[in-house]
């Protein structure tokens, strides 16, 4: 009888971080001047792929519920990385909810299965770099002269992504127009109420130089949003209301695109398959993220050359990234032709880990 | 001024060839002895990829057309193999139809970026090579005895693809069920005409042990066969109504799934893409081919494993393969380790071509 030699199967290994913002950052509801991630490497015969959690509080994960997560993973029991479908699926049904870890892992195992094909990601799936669009710079919620400042330091990127809140909208959009003329979009994060009230406003952000609208109203407003979108001169595009592939089929009528993130749909295997689906049902795709590091941002620009808009500029935001990545340039996405997401490590400040 | 160094581009090279069938193969409208095809071989820095274009006469094209679409491409424009989306939209806006031709080009294209990558195609694709479906064998329209003989000669196939033509039915059937019990799935080919009469068929079909039934009615009788579907106790699978990604959505409350051919829908990239499309629409999805080489058939067998029926016996039908690849082990679908498509060159029967 053949001796039965030990599996060589993944190893999953995670690490808490704490990203420090640059600003203290305001959306309807919320600030914050830190985000607690989650690093992830999977190892597979020499080889480290890296992958990443982000858990913006108000998502309802954390470093203790990713770290219970992928403490329950037993990953070892794989032994071929290629087979995505098999491995995330195990993961998937692990536990519901937790995309951000989910995500963590999908990661981490594109990065070291582009490794092993030596191609980065957006290779294999046969895309055109230069395709990338410009990515928006964010600015959240503040007051005027903040607002201002944020504004003057966004100059080298040709989209500005104004966060509105249904309060001071006015007050927000005329502050950033004192200051630049380039094109803005706007992220109300289902901040606003009336679908009447919304409309004109959509009307007023088009005079003002906008060119689309986020998240107008609560996720659970379907009637109203299809009726916004169905008179809106701007398209607009569901975030909050989106979440997985599972969600794009029934946006088709309500928004004119999706905002498809990583940490919400458990990562790049799921948001390719959301980008097929969105462009054959006709609806616009944008990339988003949130405050991330280059790991995600590089793994979530793999995708953005399918993309009409990216917002992804999460690392941009941070001072302590322990990843370099994709580059921008002239307010553009520059991938790099390196194999998996195409990241370095820099160093990893350990004081905030 | 650096020295500009000349371009490594592709390199497309053609051969007619023709299949010889084991059997005369008749279906509703039309029978034959030979399949003209056309080898394709794509070359990139010393690495060749495989492809092909079948063209049974019913559907329009020939060596003729083919030589004549491939001869206005050209591809030597392209340096880089992996830009899939850019090759394979200009390959197809060269001229409309010319499926065939095009699926030739994107095979080929499919082989030479995966024997780059190292890995073959369900690999990248992320696919679990065990959930390949058994494949069913066809058998022709015929009279009783050859049915039976042939009926005999598919004992190592677990499902029959019975083509009936609206006419001999009953005969048909009866004929195959005095020498097998084993599950038999129906292609009408369009060859019935009233819905009514149809789902009576359906019925007695479905006691025969009949498990689905493939393109009943002519493919305009959108309504008709959408009453067809709704009432049917088996699913009813669009073949000559689904061409390319863009039937897929309008397949949704019509047909319960999708047979997806290669050489309908111009090859594996926009396959793919259907079969997300029909999976994310709740559609079943089914692999079809035409009579091929083990070229194309192990080209379409990468996407097996996404399916829930597999038609992949073109090869089985050919006399003069001139190459090798999948196997079929118990009535299954094996595919092999080994990158791109998976095929090695058997010898080339030069008197055929």
């Amino acid at each position: 009888m053949k001796k039965a030699t030990p599996k060589e199967g993944l190893i999953l290994k995670y690490t808490p971080y704490n990203l420090q913002l640059r600003h203290v950052f305001t959306l309807a509801g919320s600030s914050r001047s830190t985000t607690p991630i989650m690093l992830t490497e999977l190892q597979y015969k020499g080889i480290s792929g890296y992958g990443e959690a982000s858990m913006p509080p108000y998502l309802g994960e954390s470093q203790s519920t990713v770290a219970k997560f992928l403490s329950k993973l037993n990953l070892n029991q794989f032994t071929d990385p290629f087979r995505m479908d098999e491995i995330l699926e195990y993961v998937d049904q692990v536990a519901p909810g937790n995309t951000a870890a989910k995500a963590a892992v999908d990661i981490a195992l594109h990065d070291l299965t582009g490794k092993i094909a030596g191609q980065p990601w957006y290779k294999l799936w046969g895309f055109t770099p230069e395709d990338t669009p410009e990515t928006s710079y964010t600015i959240g919620i503040d007051n005027p002269e903040v607002l201002k400042k944020k504004t003057e330091e966004a100059a080298p990127y040709k989209l500005i992504k104004v966060k509105l809140n249904g309060i001071n909208d006015t007050e927000i959009i005329d502050s950033i127009r004192t200051v630049t003329s380039k094109p803005l979009c706007v992220d109300v994060n289902q901040g606003w109420t009336n679908r009447e009230e919304a409309l004109d406003k959509v009307y007023w952000l088009k005079e003002k130089g906008v060119v689309f609208i986020e998240q107008p109203l609560p996720k659970e407003r379907i009637e109203d949003t299809a009726w916004l979108t169905h008179h809106s001169p701007l398209p607009v595009i569901g975030d909050e209301a989106v979440q997985r592939l599972s969600d794009v089929d029934k946006s088709a009528g309500v928004y004119s695109g999706i905002n498809i993130k990583l940490m919400k749909c458990t990562g790049m295997r799921e948001a390719h398959k959301m980008i097929t689906l969105a462009r054959s049902l006709g609806l616009n795709v944008m990339i988003g993220c949130m405050t991330e590091t280059s790991c995600a941002i590089s793994a979530a620009a793999q995708l953005s050359p399918k993309a009409d808009w990216a917002d992804l500029d999460g690392n941009l935001l941070v001072s302590n990234d322990p990843y370099a990545g994709i580059k921008i340039e002239n307010g553009k996405i520059v991938l790099l032709n390196k194999p998996g997401i195409g990241i370095t490590k820099t160093s990893i400040d350990k004081r905030t880990s």
